[in-house]
């Protein structure tokens, strides 16, 4: 086991990406993530856990995932009930497909850079990055599954929101949840994000509260109306499948986070956004979510496949590089994930920052002819509009 | 008067960048800054006071400027003693020799653009900007002098300053300042920033606090020693003129702010950075905010001569481009002023992030070898070290 770094804790809205860093192909971890704590077996033989675990890897076949789970494979096929394992392997699963759809479109076969990270707290994530590919100049889709006390400013923000968590107490957490940015090369293509996550905090009573959160959202840099509707249409069909009230609520949500407040602009033409679901009950919360993460490959893989081959100048990748500076003005001034990430003392902000993109470029006072195609973008982007 | 856009009210610890713009050379305002609040002469006809503008002006040589002052020459000249006005002429001349200073090394002859702009709430500003000149890839010097109510978040970082302020109260500010950040785009030259201020607060009881805060500071690419201990020097002894506490102090104060708290690393090798300035009295303080603005000039420009026509290639750039990216992390995330300004509604932003390069980069899991060019410059921004 490679220990290359020692990090801390984080709780933030959707990036759990903390930890010790471990070179990715060469770790098997003993920490195993039960109940609400952690249980590290330290009575069981380095020998005895890795014949146990070669014995329960034969029922979990892990090399379709992008590294080893981060929880134990004993534990995650010993309680295939529990949530957590059950969240465990749906990110697991999501990640590895959205890598290996993303992949498939890299023209001279770039393959993503794969590390497994542990924290010292308890858990650890997979970071998997594409960089200077030929398609996509950068790519981050990162897992976290990480427990932990909650930071005084989480609790915070979350009784701001609602919950019902006493301040000044200790609270023991859980968390995961998986997380993608794509920045790619064309700019005919755009930038997508999403983020599916799964909580629990322990109360002093010994009470358990959790929720879902999430949501996939699209920055094109050249607006094409009909991508825009194939996007928020494979979300609303999404949506829908467990609720139609979901869409118009997650898509205004989505609308009102991913502003740009001191540019009264959004960072792109939004989709879907929600945190703190807890109804009608955690296995049709779960279901949603994970119909939502299932959604991102054909909502997003289609308009990378349509424009990918298409030529572009000077201009359109000078204006890419603009958006792209937003991007990273909203990311570090107002995304609650990444400051409270960064804010950890600790953080491994390298997959925290994962989602910044390789270049960006700031001009004064730059303003694109509204009647220009950069101008129809700002359009969209001053006043959000509905796709569907 | 061409007004353009409106905007409104920022405190913020150094950038006062605020304000309605106007088109720079076309106009002549009227809103004179006197006392604490603001007096709009409106019995004065426009051809009346472009008469008495005229007389005045003969006498305040504004041709030395980059644009006419915020205050009305008449006011400025007839009451010299003013601080206020004091304060004003002082950063118009630090503005106008440092653009000077800085348009010289230009080779093709690159002009800053000026941008006069006015507040609504009072007063306004004055930014210039070199965007892709041969020799400064982007350069900002920005003055502005503001009057307003202070919001809330001010007062209360105020307060936590150990400033004897009422919360809850509407407390009338007067605040000034020259602000600097300059990237050049030879990777050997340095990037500066300064800023020098002036605040006025009035309290409830009539009493006025007042006070001065700045700072230099330079962010090298590549570790020149010289260069730095000839940059720490000038602002020793500009700090020794006055008093020999100081340098020590504003420059582990200097160190102790330019850090990037979740990377471990300082921006820059620091200078000098100090706030709070109300001693031993008013003039001492000013004449000591002066000697600092004064020493900007012969602390950075020998370093542009001396590497402003060295060779440098490829990587020397990228590592630049990603120092950078850096540069925008500690701004976006940590500077108050930034932050602040960017969180008050209708803020100038363009002039608050003019401070960003015009291009910049993330790398995933960048980390140069200890033993090169750029490993000895990540050596001091992880332990600040004393240059003089």
């Amino acid at each position: 086991m490679n220990v290359i770094r020692h990090t801390m804790s984080l709780v933030s809205l959707g990036v759990f990406q903390l930890g010790r860093r471990t070179r990715s192909q060469h770790f098997r971890g003993f920490l195993l993530g039960t109940g609400l704590g952690l249980t590290a077996f330290s009575s069981v033989t380095y020998a005895q856990a890795e014949a146990q675990n070669a014995k329960v890897n034969r029922k979990l076949d892990t090399s379709r995932f992008m590294a080893e789970p981060i929880t134990d494979a004993t534990v995650l096929l010993g309680d295939k009930a529990n949530m957590r394992h059950r969240m465990e392997l749906m990110i697991m699963e999501i990640q590895a497909e959205f890598c290996r759809a993303l992949e498939s479109e890299e023209m001279c076969g770039k393959k993503f850079q794969v590390d497994r990270w542990q924290r010292e707290e308890g858990g650890g994530g997979i970071t998997c990055v594409i960089q200077d590919g030929d398609v996509f100049e950068k790519a981050g889709v990162n897992i976290s599954v990480v427990t932990g006390w909650l930071p005084p400013a989480a609790v915070q923000q979350m009784r701001s929101r609602g919950k019902d968590l006493t301040e000044g107490v200790k609270l023991p957490f859980f968390a995961s949840g998986v997380s993608a940015v794509i920045h790619p090369r064309n700019p005919h293509i755009p930038t997508i994000h999403f983020n599916y996550r799964y909580f629990e905090v322990e109360t002093p009573d010994g009470k358990k509260q959790w929720w879902f959160g999430g949501g996939t959202d699209l920055t094109p840099y050249y607006l094409d109306e009909k991508d825009a509707r194939h996007f928020h249409q494979t979300l609303k069909s999404a949506c829908d499948e467990h609720d139609t009230t979901y869409y118009p609520k997650f898509k205004k949500w989505c609308d009102d986070y991913f502003r740009i407040k001191h540019r009264s602009e959004s960072r792109g033409i939004g989709g879907i956004f929600f945190d703190d679901i807890e109804s009608p009950n955690q296995e049709a919360a779960f279901n949603f979510v994970t119909g939502c993460a299932k959604a991102v490959i054909p909502s997003y893989m289609p308009l990378v496949q349509k424009h990918k081959n298409r030529e572009y100048g000077n201009n359109e990748r000078q204006w890419q590089l603009l958006r792209r500076g937003r991007y990273v003005e909203f990311n570090l001034i107002y995304d609650r994930g990444t400051k409270f990430g960064l804010y950890t003392p600790g953080a491994r902000y390298e997959s925290i920052l994962m989602s910044l993109p390789l270049h960006a470029r700031w001009e004064y006072m730059h303003e694109p002819k509204a009647t220009s195609k950069e101008g129809e973008l700002m359009k969209v982007l001053k006043n959000p509009k509905d796709w569907v």
